[in-house]
Order: C-alpha cells, then structure tokens, then sequence
C-alpha cells in the first residue's frame, strides 16, 4: 500500500531515512529498517559509517586515466609497475573492474566506459570515456584491448562500436569467450549461450 | 561463489563496503553497488547521508518512557497532551509503532518492549522493557493496555507473559483483532487466520 509518508519521528530520522532508501537494493521500508537498525546499534556502526563515509567523500577520486575509483591520483592499478601495460581491459563499470580484480585472473590495465551507449537512454558516444580510451590505445606499449562489456544488447553494440572506433590500430581486439558457466545446468542455460558453447566447442 | 575478499581499491572503500554490508537488507554483493552508488553520487547522496549519520548520532534518543527514538526526551508521542493518556499501546519494536502511527488510527501512548521472550535465543523478561511497562500500567490514568505485538510464536507467548503479569490492575486488556486482512484472498490465507476469521464473524 502506498500511503503518503507521515512524520512519525524527528525530521533527523526522516532525512535519514529518504537519503537511505536513494541507495540500490534499499525501498522505503527497507530504508526504516536499516536506519532503526544503525540508531540502535550506534557505536557499532552508526558512527563508523558517519566516518567512513566523511572519508570516502574526502579521499576517494575517480581515475583520470582509466575510470577507476580510489584514494590515489592516477589509481593504484594504473601506477603499478606490475601490471601488464600491453593489455587494457575495458569494462562497463567499476563494479565490473572489481569482479575481474576478484577472480584476480588478468593482470591488465583496466578502462571504465561509464556505462553503454543506448540511443533510447539518450547516452551517446560523447557520454562514455570512449575518446579517453582511443587516446590510449595510441600508446605504443598498448598490444591487445579486452572489450569485457556485458553480454547484453547494450553492451554488445557498445563492443561492436568500439571495435570500429579503434580499427586500423596496431592493436589486437578480443572480446570474452561465451559457453557454459562453471556450474552451469545445461537444462538452465538459455539457447544463445548453448549455441555458443557447441559452436566454439573445444577438443578435450 | 564466496572467495575471499581481495583488497581491490583503497581501505576507505573496503571499510565502507564492509559497514554497509552490515546493514539488514544489503549484502556483501549489493554493499559494493550501494557504496560505488554513493561515491558516483558524491554531493547529491554521499555528503548528505554522512551528515544525516552525525546529525542521528547526536541528536537522536531513546524515550525514557516508552522506548520510542526521537530527538526529544521524552518523545514528542509521550510529550505530546493530545494523546489519549489512558490508552498504552504496547508492540516489539519501534518500527511496529510507526507502522501504526503510519496507519493513524489509534492516538494512544505506546511502550516499546524491545522484542520478544524467546528462551531459546536466552531473552529473558529483564531483557525487555516489561519491568517498565508495569510500572507505567499503575499510573491512575491508565485504563487500557493493547497488547499489539506480532501474531507469531513468540509475539503470542510473550502477550501471555505480559497479561498474566498486568493481572489485577483495574486495567482492561486487550489484543488485535485476527481475521481476513483488507484485500486478501481465502485461497492464500493459512488455516489459522481463517478459523480465527469464521469464529469472530461479525453481523453484515
């Protein structure tokens, strides 16, 4: 039932709870629960989050090389000598940087896009780090760019656009292999990633 | 999958993952969303939401009376001279007393026990406020009790425990109705709910 909120508390708990439930995966009942939560648990975590957030908001900058998020200018993925500076990795998101950084598989160089073209969305070229991206891939240590987007339609189309834009570069362009996920029921998966997966079957 | 958590960016942002995490309703996977959610979001959302912590830290309270949180002590409930004094509505949690207050119906005081008894989990009646809750059913004003807890196991046995323990006070009793809720279909109502709604059928 969508009743209109009533102040049932101090204006304090309310802006709490409006700003609580902007959060993804919170809705407004959620949003009371959490905040009823941290006003109880205050020492726990009330406070801690007050400040670990104060120092988010202080230190945490986006990466003005590859879309990253972190406490250092330019990141620490992009600084560390480490890492394979042939390789960029190109995701969706900084979410999706974190995924491949757990798997802890490729030791590339990432480039967040910010997202994916979608005309319909009005996110175009312009609205994505795509000429960051171009400018990076002009460098002369770069040998192969990993366009790791989603396999969505937006995420595709955006790969397929990519890929025209950085055409002609001495630069090999690959994209993730499709097939059957680790533990994946072959009577669960859709028909696209079955096709895929006997297509590109592999000899054992 | 759960793998370890690897440190991917910086120790501010590990930490502030890890105290949203803590709150009911987010998990490690939707912490790390929420948290680049907030970072992207820097003054419409992160700033705000660290102000609103502190300022709930500071300023809000537990009422010493009835356990409501506000930022006035008393409550602006117990505070307030146009609630019906004679009338404590008692429930488990303040997040039931706004539930009720959201509906509006009732203008009574209410007394927030803080849970239910549950042997089991070793909650005992010192570790609800019940020794309180007497003390409040001898004031002269007070006529009527609701027992408005949850219609579970435990809610129920902890509404017999509180009856038994307000016995002989010239203080009515009283418990929520149990019948068909407004819009709810025979065919999804569990047996116990039906019985209740066939045996305290009312007139037409």
């Amino acid at each position: 039932m969508h009743t209109p909120q009533k102040k049932t508390s101090g204006a304090e708990i309310e802006e709490l709870i409006a700003l609580l439930a902007k959060l993804p995966g919170l809705g407004p009942r959620s949003a009371r629960r959490a905040a009823l939560h941290l006003i109880k648990k205050r020492e726990q975590l009330l406070l801690p989050l007050a400040r670990a957030l104060g120092e988010a908001a202080a230190k945490i900058e986006i990466c003005k090389e590859c879309g990253n998020i972190d406490t250092l200018q330019p990141c620490a993925i992009c600084a560390d000598p480490a890492r394979d500076a042939s390789l960029i990795c190109v995701v969706e998101e900084v979410g999706d940087l974190w995924a491949l950084e757990r798997a802890g598989i490729v030791r590339s160089r990432y480039h967040v896009l910010g997202g994916t073209l979608s005309p319909l969305d009005g996110r175009g070229p312009d609205d994505l780090s795509i000429a960051k991206l171009v400018e990076r891939a002009h460098a002369p240590e770069v040998r192969e760019i990993i366009l790791a987007l989603n396999a969505t339609v937006e995420g595709q189309s955006t790969a397929h656009y990519l890929a025209a834009e950085l055409e002609g570069l001495p630069v090999r362009i690959t994209k993730l292999a499709r097939g059957v996920p680790v533990g994946g029921e072959l009577d669960y998966l859709d028909e696209g990633t079955l096709a895929a997966a006997i297509k590109l079957r592999q000899p054992v």
